[in-house]
This record gives C-alpha cells, structure tokens and sequence, in this order.
C-alpha cells in the first residue's frame, strides 16, 4: 500500500529554494518543500551575547515562527498569550544548534548571525525544512561579508540539511506530510553534514517504542534524504556561491 | 524635481494582488505595492468575543505583524519583549475598523472573521496595503461561506481601499515608499468606499502642522488613489467573485 | 432636537483648568470638560532614550491611563491582565505626537518631558481633553526649566488644543459626552494649533461612511472648538506665563 | 525638639474625607491627610472568586496604586515593567484584610466588593489614609445596596481605620509625614476597630531592633491616632449614613 | 482541651537545622520545623542593586518560593501564571527586612547577599521557619567570606529566629501547624534578636478582632519561641561557627 | 587515561531513589545520581486539557526547574524574567513524552498526571535523572489509584528510564557529570523500556559531527546504562509495588 501523495518511501517531495527573497535581509531563502513554506532570512549584527564578550567568537541563533494561519486552524500568535510554546522553543534551539556546527565560530569573529525561520504554510516537516533552507540563507550572509572583507579561513565547514523520518504502520518512510506525520509511531528528524556524519538525530516513539533495527533501518533512510538535500542546496547555491562544500567529492 | 522612482505625485506604485495565496485559509491574499509585501489572510471562527454573545451579530477583528527581517534593520519579535509595540497596536486597530465599516455585522451571524496581515517585505505604506490586501482575503472568505450557506443578505456593502498621501517639502504626493515617508513633514492616510465615501482620515503634522488649504489638496489626492486601488481590487476578484461592490456604475 | 444637555451643537461643556494640581510634579493640571476629568502631569528627565542620545535633542513622551472606576462599569487595570489595550496605546500615542508637534525638541536639548493623563472620571472626550490640560502642564513645565536656566529659544512653538466633532444621526456636534459618542455615526478627533493649522484630524466613519462634504462641515466645527479651547488655555495661563502663543493676535 | 510641621508628637495632619467624588462609583471618597491624598472607590460585583462559588458568602478585594506623579521622582507604572512591585502587593493585601475583618461577608451574599485606592499625591501613611477613606467608600457602597434591597443583616460590623506611628531618633510621633517616615528607625501600622481592637498590627525595625517597652508606647500612639479617625469618619458619614458604627457609645 | 499533636501550647514542633546541604551555595541550610522544610541558601554576588552603587553598602535579598507540590493541592507555579502571588511578594519582602535588620550592610562593602527560601514541604509557619534556617545559611555564607578576606568589623550584628504565634478559639499557642493555623483567629508572627528585641511584629485579626490583652500574650509566647529557636541556631553553628552572637550571655 | 571520578566508561554514578519523600504528593522520590538530585512527584488531578476532553483518555504533563542555587552560579528564577527558558521547556516535553509512552493513557481515564522535577542540586544528567526518578514517582502515584479503585487495565505498560552517554576527546562514557558534560564533544540522552526499546533517542554534535560508528557505540553504552537504571528502579519499587514490569524475565 502505497504513500497518500504517490511518493515512494525513500522519496523527496519537491524541493524549491528560491534565494534573495527578502531585499533587505544578507541572506534569505524560500524554501518550499511539498506544500511546506518557509521564508529563511540570515540576518547580521555586530555584536554578541554576554557571554561572548571579548572572546573573539561569533554566534548563531534562531528564532522560529509560524504565521498565524499557516496551519489547517488558525493558531494564535505568541505575544496574545505572552508565551512562546515549548514546540516552538525546541525547534529553534535544534535549528541554532544545528547550524552552528556547521560554522566556526572562530573565524566570524564577534558578530551574532540571527536566522529566523517563519513558516507561511505548514504541512509537515518544517523544522527539518527551516534548516535546509536557513543554511542557505546562512551561506548568503556569510558570502557577502566575505565579499567585503574577505575571511582569513571560510567561516562554513560542511554544508548541512535535515530531513524527516518515520515509521507508519509498519512502514519506514522519508519526508513525511502532516497527514502522514499525525498518524506515524514513530518521528524521527536527522541532521547531516555532506560528509556523511551526523549533527543531530533526534527520534521519538511517543505512540510505541522502537527497536534498534528500526532505529538502523530510519537512520538509512535518513542518510539518503539528506544526501539528497544536500545537493538540491548546492544546485541553488552554485550560481555565485564562493564554496562549495567539503564533501563534494566524495 | 520629481520623485527618487521617477513616478508622477498623484501615480501609484505598481500594485499586485495574488489571491488564494496560502491553502490553508478561507481568503488569502499576498499584496504587493512596489516593494512592500504583505501576506493577508481571513480565516473564520464560529465564536464571537464575550459582548457580542447572543446579539446575533459577528465580528471583523485584525492582527498586523511584520517579519523580523522585513526591514532594513531586523526588529526584534514581539514575544522578546513580551509588548506589542504602539505603532502596531495603532496599526491592528485601523484595519480591524476600517473592515468592520464594510461589513453588515448583522448578516455574517454570530461569527468572528479574523483578519492577519503579515509585512514581509516593508517598504512604506504596509498600513494602507494591508487594508488594501485584506479587503480581498475578507471577501473571498465571505463568497467560501455563502456557496456553502448562502446568506440572505450578501455581508459586504462596498469596496475599502487605503492610500497613503504626504508632503515632501512642498509637494503634495500619492503612495509613498519608505524614503519618501522619512521625509515627509505631513503624512496622511485615506480609507475610502467604492462610492467615494470616506471611512477613515488620519493626517499627521508631527514635524510640522499644515493648514486646511493642505489638507483639502492631500484629500484629492487620496480619492484619486483609493478609485484606482478599487479598480486594482475589483480586476483581482473579477474572476470567480459573487459580487462587485455598490458603486460599481458611479 | 436639541443635546442630551441642551447644548447648542457648536458649544463645549463647561471647561475647568486647574494649575499645580500635583505638588510634586513640574507641571500639573486638573483639567475638567463637563464630567470628563484628568490629571494631566509633565515630569522633567535628565536623559532621552537611545536612538536620541548624543543627537543634542529632546522628547516628549505620554502615558494614558484611566483609574478603574472612571468608567461607569470598572474596567480591570492594564497590569492585572499584563497587557495595555490598544485604545489606550493609540491614545497615547497621539497625546505624544500632538505635543512634540508643538515644541522645539532642538531648543529642549537633551532632556525628556514626561506627560502622564490620568482620567479620574470619564464622561467622552478623554484623549482630547487629555491634549489640551497636558499642554498646559508641558508649559508650566518648560517655565520652571526657562526660569532656572534661561532657554535660547523658547521651546514652545505653539498653543496646541483638541476637541472631538462627530454625527449624531444627521446633526455635527462638538464635544461629544459619552452618551452621545456612543451613538454617533462618524467620531472625529481634531488638533489645532492658535495660527489655526491642523496637527492631526483623525475622523472614523466605523458606523457608517461620510461624505466629503460631512468631513467639511465637521472641520469648521473643530476648528471653532479648539480656538475657544486655546482660549481657555490663555486664560489658565496668564497669571504668571513667560510666553502667550504665536497666534495671539490673529 | 519638634516636629517638621510643628505638631504634637499625638498630633494628626489636617484630615478631609470628600464623598461621593467620582460619579460612576457605588462609593467613593477623596482622603487627604496632609498632602497626601488617595481617591478610594468601592464596586460592586455581582459574582465572587472560584473559591466562594456557592458559599452564599461575597469577597472584599483590594487594588492599590500610585500616579506615576505621585511622588517626588516619578516612578514607572506596573505595567511598562509587567510587574507589580512588592510592596504594592504588600500593601494591597493589608488593605483587603483589613476591610473584610470589619465586614459579615455572609451578609453580603455572594457580590464582591472591588476597593480601588489610588494615590494621586504622596506624603507618606498611603496605606492607613487608604484604609480610612476606603472604609467610608465601602460604607457608601453598601447603603447603596441596603437601600436598593435591605439586608437582613447590616453587614458592616465596626468602623476600621488606620494610622501609622514610628520612632524618630528617640521620640515616639503619630502620622508620619514622608520626611519622617524616611528618618524613622521604627515604622508601625495600626488598624483598629470603634470598640478599640486590634485588626492588624505591623511594625518593623529595620533600622534597628526596638524594645518591648518601645512597642507599648507606639501602640498607646496608635490607639490614640485611631480612635481620632474613625471620629473623622464617623463625622464624614453622619449626613446620610444608614449606621453609625459598634463602638458608638463608648 | 490539647492541640492536634498533643504539644503544649508554648512548645514548638521538633525543629531540626543541617547545614552544607547544597554543595555549590556559599551556606545552605535544609530547615525541618515538624513536617515543614525549607531549603534555605545564601549566595554572594559582587555587586549590587542600582541604587546601592558607589555607596559602599551591601544589600541582603530574598526570594521565597513553594515547590508545586509542598501543598495538600498542588499550587501551579508562578511561572505558568506569569505572576508572584501576593502572599509570596510579602513573604519575601518579610525575610529580606529581617535579616537586613541583623547585619551591617556597611560593614560588608558592595556585595549582594541572595537569600533563597524554597519550601520542599508545608505544614504552617514556613516565612517563619524560612527566616531562621536562612539566618544560619547566612552567617555561614558571612564566614566563608571572612575566612577568605577578613571582615573588620564582623558584619553580623545579632541573632535572629521568628515564630508564629496564634489564637485557636480562645488558646494562645506557639508554633501552629497548617492546620491550627486554618482554624485560628489571630495570627501573629515575630522575629526577634538574641538580646530580646523586636524586628517585626505582624498580627492579624481577619476573623475576629483582638484586644490589647491578647496582644500582650502573644507577645509573651512569641519571646519564649524565638528564644528556643535561637538556641537551636546556636547549637546548629556552635562546631565551626567564628562568632556567637551578642546575646550569648543574656 | 581514566575518567575524572575514577569510574569506568560503563559505569553509572551511585543512584539511591528515596520514594514517599513528600507527604502530600501521590506519589514522590527524591532521586540522587551522584551529586545529581532532584524531587519529582506525580500528582493526580480529575480533568484533562481542553483538547481530551470527552475523549475518556488520560494525559500525563511534566514541569522540570532548578532551584536557584542547584548549579555553579545562582541563576534567576523564570518568574523574574517572565519567561521559561528554552532548555526548560526542551527538557520538560521530553520527559512529559518519555512518561506518556510508558502508560496506557485510555486505561487512566480522564485524569491528569503531574509530574514535577525540581533539581535542588546539579551536576550533569539532570534530565535523564529525571526521568528515571519520575517514572518511580509516577508508579506510586498510579498504585495508589489502584489501590482505592482498581484499573481494569494496570496502565503502564514498561518500565522507562534514561541516561545520558558522549564523547570526551574519543573516548565514550555513559552518564556524565557536569565537568565531563563540558567537554564532550557529542552528547546523547537515551531513554529505553525494560524491554529494551528506545522511547527516545537525542544525540547533538554541536561541537563536531559524529558517524555512523560513533552512534552505534554510544546506542550500546545507552542501552548498558538504562537496563542498569532499571534494576535499581526495580530494587526501589519492590517493597511495595503492585507490578514489575513486562521485561522482567528477559
């Protein structure tokens, strides 16, 4: 029995990434991946937090949003209710923490990169896509104060994309729409470099425990949507991009 | 001298209104004046607020936001500060009537459409665009309701656009950007009916105060603007609209 | 048919100003129109706020609030539901905007002028009755400054004084009680300088729209109400004021 | 040596208790006692807090609050910090308390009485003058309702009021004006009944610790200070009160 | 007729004082007074509040806080409520007044004392069994520091314990647990000095009223309570404590 | 080279689990992994969130905090910054979904199970600590529901319990304190049944990308430390327990 879009379980759904979507941003990115829309901006700012200070180290942080009715009920924003949602919280702090392990911190030096994710339209997976898309934007913004001020080492070490696994029914899939997402029993995000390691596995089996041969095969299954993810980034970024990745050739 | 985009002082920018923009929403709109960009959505909730129970009647209410990035420098989020900052609240507030005056309350029944305006691009006049914008998301999310239960009365009672209108040092203009705004010393904004009827003037002389004689060339100019907004809206919805406002043959 | 209080329709309620009405504050008032009562203060700050500093320039800045049971049902405070409502942002923010309008901020020099209106007893015409009594306390003010420390150019540009003018069934009034803005079709709110000049008109039509002409007729409405106003500033004034407006002998 | 104002160590400021101030209120009252002077309001609610659902009983509950002008620096309200401060809280509590100890809250049925007391002007003792005005607000209120529908009980059970009383270097005074109060080693808060009893007693050495013999010699004070209140009180209500108090004839 | 545990009414509960119970505090006490217990700590910090700055005094800080579940009903967290409570507000303003009154903030320069008072367990009288385990907590953190820099002046003045004290129908009794407490009268607390002395006396009489005589034994049985808790303090600090209080001898 | 504590790489710290350390909770523990210690109690409530209702289910909801002076540094409440942190948050919903997963929530019925964790003294591996102790709090809390009115379905389902396991320099260790924590470069928390099945799995290479074989060695430590965790859980639940597990015979 087949996917409800038609997709074959280790497929993709498609996977735009339209760059310099918002003018004033230095780096910003739709990235729309099935029905799933989130507009990524890379944001600089010549300062750092508190416990950077004078240290010589940059920082990346992100704040993640979703319009009020990018989802099927209009959810109410944040600030009527004076509480940002632990969904969203542990989304935001995945994605900064993803991100900043892709970059050395180091060679930025002391400046904070904001990236704010903000979903127009959600239909599953959209932390995994805010991240495949916000390296992009990252990358943008870190190109253009290279362009004016040339880095002594490239700031970004591996590029890096996510995506979403699971199982439903008995079946492990990649890349799951909300409507598959609400029914799997097992939810599974993964992060990887191009070179194949992993920044961030995060799986949960809120509906059934899972066992380690689930466990491999999700992992496999991640490895081959990220892959995938990695190169549609490099597609995007080849036009003018100043790097292009250290496992590009393997 | 003319202006910094080569347009005439009584010439719009170039406006674009793309309906059914995000799936989720009963009426959803991305408007677009020159650069500023603003997502528009109405979504229906089939409650009212508390003084409106068992009147009968429903209600039009508005959030505007803009996107952190939306702007030359990123503003930080609202929930950060945990306030909504007074420009907005202003901002939400002017929508909401300005929407409301379209409105037969009285036929839409015991319902609350909630009107959301995202900026995600800012650059001068998001007030105006959103009431612009939002006036077709609110109509195609009234038509959603009436093929589905016609009403007896058709709720809306005409078309509402806004325009901004300023003073730049002596010269009387229509529809200006952002740079135009920060120099205004008057800045004005008109909210008009499709039978040329007025539902809201806000003119401001914070750098200087202007007299009546300005003030009647700045109305001129803003009737001018809102016919041509009306005539933008009503080509946006002639496609599959039930209705085409009241003063459609004026 | 005459007023609810046999009011001629161009006639303000009786208008009551009164001087040093807090002992602490620089400059105070207790203004009274009708039943309508505020206490309006202006506080000196040595320091403005960020985007000011270094700039050699002032502020004014307002805060508006009622007391509980200024109204006829008590209205909860702002603090017990962690939120100002959105009436009371708009309101200050024009309260602000109105007075900046009339003062040199250069002539100030860095400094912050504090205007806080508390409406003791409201009965219509709170943020109007607000613009004219804080007028009066921002120049009390700015003396107690001129008299310690002469200014070069004396800050105040201009007497500044509000009504509201609005329409009750098909009649223009000026200064509406409550009882009659709670049946008004359009509600105007009108500030003018003593040259006769507009630093802001604000009219709504959220009942119903208003023609050209209405708006016309309204505004000769409100520019009688604010010169008598400005009238009755002087005359609060004359005791011991260092300055008597630029409009004095138009 | 003598006082700052030339009073009798047992001597109260000049006390006058306004009735019937602001208009909307079930009862209200402008206390001054000195140059301090507190707007007292009591409201009546017809429904109680979820922990008296369907006791039969009603609640007496107290808000306190200083105009940002009321004192000498002006102090930011609550809400521009969304926090109450601490010693609001402390002393909105002891005014909650010491009312409802005078009253059958029984006999009152299930309503609950919102005692507002709002200090326009501060001069120190806030919280006893607050007490006393606020005790004959909450009288005039409940005439009110006994009028409108006679209890079958009065609910007022005795007159309540308050002073404060302190040590200045080795003198003990009664009512404490703002410079005293600021040089005082002790600071003590006395409410009492008309038949002389206690309802609430706080003091405080922070200053220095004080011996028992210290503390009698306040309470004397104290008792002293009341008891000349509630004659203030007992005078201010005489005109139209429907009760004139337990301790009448002692 | 006896009390609930079969204590004398002039008996307090077992109380049990273990110190060093949190390893990273500068003192930590764990305070047992029967089934209450509070986990008191103190901790230094090097600076202090805005209004202390260049004034070479230090400031002792309180912050008192129930764990959900220390009540029969779990209490939600402040935090879910976005609001201290009142009760908790005059708790920790309570202890902080206390502790201040026993210390020579000169004497410790500009360094802040924070003073944690978090109750693990609540069976009445915990701001009372907070006070005295936190003083311990705080001579502790005090001699960590004169152990590392001496003091000149030893900065801790005298001893201090507190205790509650209550009328239950017509019984004076020391030391109420939460249910004594729920049914009793009068309710006073006092904390007193080693040399028998007064810092805050705090009675109230929400039910009932109480007369001087009451007050007067209260009074008696409070001086006997702070007297044995000090003693206990005593012999919680007498291994390795560098200073015994100057009452020692009384 | 060895680990800072002298244990081996696959050697948890000590673990002691006090139950029925607070009286009035359902259920209570207070669980120490070496200087880790942290109070959790279940506490049982007979309604569920909005979104349960009439569904017949149960939920299970967690708050993890610190108790000011539990780290290093005192760290400020949320409550005086009005906002939950995001590692809070994180920690809470995962260990809220770690219970849920170990219970049948229709066999609860329309009840709630709070879960508390106040750590009131850190040293690394707070989180899985947690959990581990909370799932012993949440068996008492269940028991004694089944004791009073026994479960048609005993409602949980496998015993759960979590530990944390990384890499310093190359080396992989299961269950790290603090110092250790500070170091690793990849960090992992593991929560598992006693059937050993994964419940969750989180692993963050912030400070570097790990591979495939990395994982599979720390999924090995994790599964080592968890079944060890267990038979403590196990040990501790054995006086008194009404149920041992699905996993015991394996």
């Amino acid at each position: 029995m087949g996917r409800i879009d038609g997709r074959k379980n280790d497929q993709l759904r498609p996977v735009k990434i339209t760059r310099h979507y918002i003018k004033h941003a230095e780096g910003s990115v739709l990235i729309e991946v099935g029905d799933t829309k989130v507009i990524c901006t890379a944001s600089i700012e010549d300062k750092v937090p508190p416990f950077l200070k004078g240290s010589g180290e940059g920082w990346i942080t992100c704040e993640y949003n979703m319009l009020p009715r990018a989802t099927q009920v209009r959810k109410p924003r944040d600030i009527s209710r004076l509480k940002i949602d632990g969904r969203t919280m542990e989304i935001q702090r995945l994605i900064g923490r993803a991100l900043r392990s892709a970059v050395d911190l180091k060679a930025i030096g002391e400046k904070t990169i904001w990236i704010d994710c903000d979903v127009i339209q959600a239909d599953g997976g959209t932390r995994t896509s805010s991240i495949t898309g916000a390296f992009v934007a990252l990358v943008d913004a870190v190109n253009k104060l290279h362009r004016h001020t040339p880095f002594e080492v490239y700031p970004v070490r591996s590029f890096v994309s996510a995506v979403s696994v699971g199982i439903i029914k008995d079946t492990k899939v990649l890349d799951l729409c909300y409507l598959e997402d609400s029914t799997a029993k097992v939810d599974m995000n993964i992060v990887m470099t191009d070179e194949g390691e992993y920044i961030e596995v995060q799986g949960t089996g809120e509906e059934s425990p899972f066992s380690r041969k689930d466990l491999d095969e999700l992992l496999v299954l991640g490895e081959k949507g990220t892959k995938h993810m990695i190169q549609i980034q490099k597609d995007a970024l080849k036009t003018d991009c100043l790097w292009i990745g250290t496992g590009a050739g393997k």
